[in-house]
Formats: structure tokens, sequence, C-alpha cells
């Protein structure tokens, strides 16, 4: 696929903010998230504090001088005024504004800080503008995935089931002289290798009784043999990848103790795999794995939700969890990873990342992930 | 130093916020940034959503399910009551707080959201209270790095410049073999080796002409012979580093056209190092930078602040920059990173980290900065 047939693709996300009925949002709006920006003119950086102006008949990205020349070399599209700002974005806004004269502007509410909106607001109300706080215009656009998101993320799937087997291929022998830490900057080595370019969030590789804690950091803690719960993903071409899966590299007692909990969380995830499709809501789906964990007695060892959206943030929209009534369309991408964690003595979760479609869902995700012990 | 010892450092800062005159903030405050939840507890979990409310009488921290082992295990102070929320962290809170009948609740508002805050002031209104928005409480005490985290940050810096050592140790002829990236995590590799917890940020290494971009992310490119910029950092217990040197590899062009502007960056670096003591303003520090690379002609190639703290976080106050009149003050951590940009062309960014003493500063690497071409 050519620049110019990528650049359609931001060129006519933009015309959907313009054209959008549902949101009644045609133009004066101001984005702030910088996955929201790279959404809709292919510039994209993190924690930029960058910022793009709607108005009905121009596009303006406010950039700190740090990001001038990436956002002039990333933008294709030409009416897109790339404006350097060296201190105060707010003032340079301003500025801009004066020359329009529309009674308010609205603004990301989830995406600015109380802090900073206040002060916009006052430096608004100068202009006789009012700033109104508006949420999710860009978000709901990118719950469902175009065909090049898809591919992208197909890719970054594809890429982590390449370094799963890199690591199983390492076997338990060679895993078991690792750190947990060193583990994890190995699995970034291969994401690298594999054509990513990197990690998509901070990789984790928990052992033993570490792994009943969920968001576990890695440590300079001694694999040896027993279970190992590693959780990672990689970013290609700015879309995110993220896979769990929990392995044993030794026949021993935690082995055992987990043989049968392993087989709960593996049934759960497959059962709610078979019901994920369009028109499931995610509340609906979260309560397929859930029901089935509490069945077996593990209702209070599942505390979190089944699983997130995945594209441009390793976490976005929808929540697949309890309370969430957002229904699942074609085209989403989300995680499926139930878990049970018994306190102090360890835990397994299985994660994969799947695509909606009309009566099914199709697995991006092809690692193995029955029980078993690495030779 | 003990477990013991450490705790005490934790329990004396919450006295302060109790304490403190200055900003008269006694109590009933919602603390929600990660960092200075850890600088008050010894709990820390990145991105957490966690939450701490410090009453008249108790501490409360409320965490997320998936935190909830790790906060019970990092938390020595019995004081402080860790509760676990499933969903709403909101309600939670105002389950607590319906017990008080104090009038307003104080809450960061540089850390919450617009359309976070303007829920809670709603709950919060039904309970008659005010929410109201206060900045800088924590960050303010966190401006004057204490001993343990002096000693952290030490840590943390002289592992970044044994990194800087094992880089160029692999000589010239191996650099020029790697791709941006694959130097990148190579310099990752090494911080994990060298005892840290990995990097402190996304390691920037940039290539002839791509150093010109200051956030340059790293791609899949060829080195060869030429400049090479690498910015990097690490975290030891939390705390982290961030250095910059700019290496060549060869005596090539790139590198006779850059010679002159190394060493005016160097120049400008010493000067500000030479000028960095309790006392002095940042604006005043970042102009003795400034007004050395303007008087060499390259004012509009230095288009970033001078430096900025270092901590918990890697940018954190103060930022030394135009415009900002915080004045120095002893046992301050910031950086010095004076730089010169030419689009398309390449850049030179040289950064220490320094600590601020009375009468002068020391400065927390000895990596070598002066001029080389490396063998």
């Amino acid at each position: 696929m050519n620049i110019l047939s990528k650049e359609k693709y931001f060129d006519s996300r933009i015309k959907k903010i313009f054209f959008s009925s549902i949101n009644k949002i045609t133009s004066n709006l101001i984005i702030l998230k910088d996955e929201n920006i790279y959404y809709l003119t292919g510039f994209y950086s993190k924690e930029s504090g960058n910022l793009l102006l709607i108005t009905n008949d121009s596009l303006y990205l406010l950039v700190n001088f740090i990001y001038l020349e990436q956002a002039k070399k990333s933008i294709k599209n030409k009416k897109i005024n790339i404006i350097c700002y060296r201190r105060d974005k707010f003032k340079k806004l301003a500025e801009i504004l004066e020359g329009y004269n529309f009674k308010s502007v609205k603004i990301e509410g989830r995406n600015i800080s109380f802090t900073d909106f206040c002060k916009l607001e006052k430096i608004m109300s100068k202009q006789g503008k009012k700033l109104v706080s508006v949420d999710g215009v860009v978000e709901r656009l990118r719950l469902v995935k175009d065909e090049i998101e898809i591919s992208k993320i197909k890719n970054a799937c594809s890429i982590t089931d390449k370094v799963f087997k890199n690591i199983i291929n390492l076997g338990a022998s060679e895993i078991n002289n690792y750190e947990e830490i060193e583990l994890a900057y190995k699995i970034e080595e291969f994401l690298v290798k594999n054509n990513s370019s990197g990690r998509s969030f901070d990789i984790i590789v928990s052992y033993d009784k570490n792994s009943s804690i969920p968001h576990y950091s890695p440590r300079k803690i001694k694999i040896k043999e027993g279970l190992i719960l590693m959780d990672f993903g990689c970013r290609f071409d700015n879309y995110c990848s993220d896979m769990t899966r929990t392995i044993f590299t030794k026949d021993n007692k935690i082995c055992n103790e987990f043989k049968k909990i392993y087989d709960i969380v593996l049934e759960a995830q497959l059962n709610a795999i078979e019901n994920c499709r369009e028109g499931i809501t995610c509340v609906e789906l979260d309560k397929v794995a859930r029901k089935f964990i509490i069945s077996r007695g593990y209702g209070n060892n599942f505390g979190h939700g089944l699983g997130h959206g995945v594209g441009l943030e390793v976490h976005e929209e929808p929540a697949v969890k309890m309370g969430n009534r957002i229904v699942l369309k074609e085209n989403m991408v989300i995680t499926i990873e139930p878990a049970v964690y018994i306190e102090n003595v360890g835990g397994v979760r299985i994660e994969d990342m799947v695509l909606v479609r009309k009566n099914k869902c199709e697995v991006l995700n092809d690692s193995r992930k029955d029980f078993f012990i690495l030779d």
C-alpha cells in the first residue's frame, strides 16, 4: 500500500468528523489526545502536548518546537496548517481563534486536565467564546477498525506469536537461567528482531507466586522451575498487540496445583471466544467467562474485566467488563483474557486478541494455549 | 538502609502535608498522581488510576483489584487503609466521605481530567460537599530531594554512565553494524544488566540527519558511519536518570560539519553548569546557555528549554526554560541539555543531570563529553 492510498484514510476520517450527524460535531473542535491526532493526520508523537483545531474552514496542528520537523515530514494533507509554538500553546490557539467569530469551541474533556480547562476557558471568555466539553468524538470512530488498521493489527499479532515461539524454542533449561527482568528484555529483543518497533507496554514476566499480581513488574528474581506468566505485545506502524500465556517449566508442585485452574481459565476463554460476535454487549460477553469461573468456585479470584479494545492504544474502548453495555460491532478488536489469581500462590491468565465479525470472531493470535510442560 | 528507616521517609512526608502552613492544606485532600502516591506511601504503580484520600484522622488508599496484593505488600504504614474497588472508584470514595461532615474536599486539578472532575463534583454536591481544585501540593515537596532520593538518583546516574561506557567499548565497527532500533534495545540490555529496572523513557538513538528531530523514535535504519545521538536513562528503585551524548564514528563530512557546533553546545553546557547553584532562577540559568548559543549564531536552532527536573518522573518540575521564575534550591535535581538542531542535516545535544548545591552544582554523570571520533 503506497503513501497516497494511506493518506486517503486520514482524509476520510476528518470528513467523518465534519459530516457526522450523529455527533452533531461539525467544527470548532479541539483534539488533544496524541492517538486521536494521529488518527486524523498521520502524525504521532507520545505525550507530546500537541493540539489539533478543526474549524469550519481549516485545520491547525499546534506543535511544540521539538515535534515540528517530524510533523512536517509525517503530514501529507496540505489542508493541515502546521504551527509551531515555543512556550504557551493556549496563547497561540487564542491568536488563531481571534480570527473566528463563532460563539463556542468544543474540547475533549476527558483528555484535558481540570486545571488546563479552566485556564483555556478564561482565555476564551475574553474573546466572548464558550469552552464546551465533549467526549469520545474521535474515540467513537476509532472503535470500529478500517482495513488498513486491521492489517496493521494483524501484523502486530503475528509478530507476537513469532516471539512466543522464539521464547518456547529457548527451552526450559535456558529459560530457567534467566531472571524475570532478563526474560522480559529478551522478549523485547525478539519483538524488535521480528520487525516491530518494540513493546506496546511494559512487559510482564512473573514467576511462580508473583503471577498472582496481575500488573506485576518483573524483577531481578531467578526464574528456576515452575510457573511463568508472560504478558506482552508490540507496536507495528503505531498499532498495538497484547497477548498473555502462562507456561510451566517443570512438572512440580505448583504445576500440579495449577493444572486444574489452567483448564478452567482456558475453558472460560474458549467459551467467551465462542460467544464473541457482533450484537453481544460487553457485559454479556464478560458474563460468559465470569459465570463459568464462578461455577468452578473461583469467582472471587477473577477480579478484573474480561478484556479491552486494542488499536492505537493498548488499552482503549470498549472495556469488556461488568456494567459496560456497549454492543460489539463488526471490526472491533478486543482482548479476551480471563484469569484466576490465588494471593501468594500464583495466577493463570490466557489472553488473545480477536476481531469481531458478524456471526463469530476471528482469533488474531495462534500461539499454543493448551496446558503443557516445557522441556 | 533497611526497610524501617526507609518507611520513616514516607511517614515524614505525610506529616509535612498535614502540618504544612505554607500550603494551608491540612487534610481532606485527594491525591491522584501515581508518583505522588508513591512519594507518600511507598506504593507505586504506573497509570493505575489509584487514589489516596487524606482526611483529618485517616488515610485511605483506593486501589483497583489488580493492584491490591501489590499495595498490601508495599505499604508498611499501618495508618493507611487499603481499600479495593472493582468498578467505580468515585462511588467508593463517596461512601467513605459520607462518614465525614467537612464542607469541601480538595483534589489535584492538574492530575484529573475535566470530565472526571465534573463527575466527582456532582457526586460530592449530593453530600453537600464542594470539590476544590488545588495544584502542586505534593509536587512542591518533591522539588527538593531528601537524602534517600538523592542516593537512588545517584545510583541511576551511575548505571547510565556505565552503560555509556559499555556502548563505547563496543567500538565503531560493531556500532556501525546496528540499526538505530537495535542499538536502542542494546542500551536497554545494558541498563538491565547493570542493575536498573530498565529504561526510564523511550530511548532515543538517532543517526546522522535524524538527530535534528529532538524526540526522534529509533527506526530500522542502519547506522553506518557518522553522527549518533543517544538519549537514555534508567530507573533505580523508582527514581530516574536521563543523559544524552552525541558521538561520531568516522571522521567524515558530517563529523567535520558538526565539530564546530559540538564545541558550541559543549561550551554552552559547561557555562550553564558553572552558573548552576542555589538562588539562580530557571529562566536565568536557561539564559546562560541560550545567550551563548545565540552569540554563536544558532539561537533559532535551540528551540527547547535548557532542562527539567528529574526524580520519580523523568520530566518533572522545575522546567528550566524561558519564562519560569522558580528559584533553584539546594538538593533540587535537574538536567542541563543545550542543543543545536539543523533541519534535515543533524543535531547535537549534550545532557547531564546535576544536583543543585549552595554555591555550585554537583554533576551526577561522569561520562566523557569531549568531542571524539570513536575507533
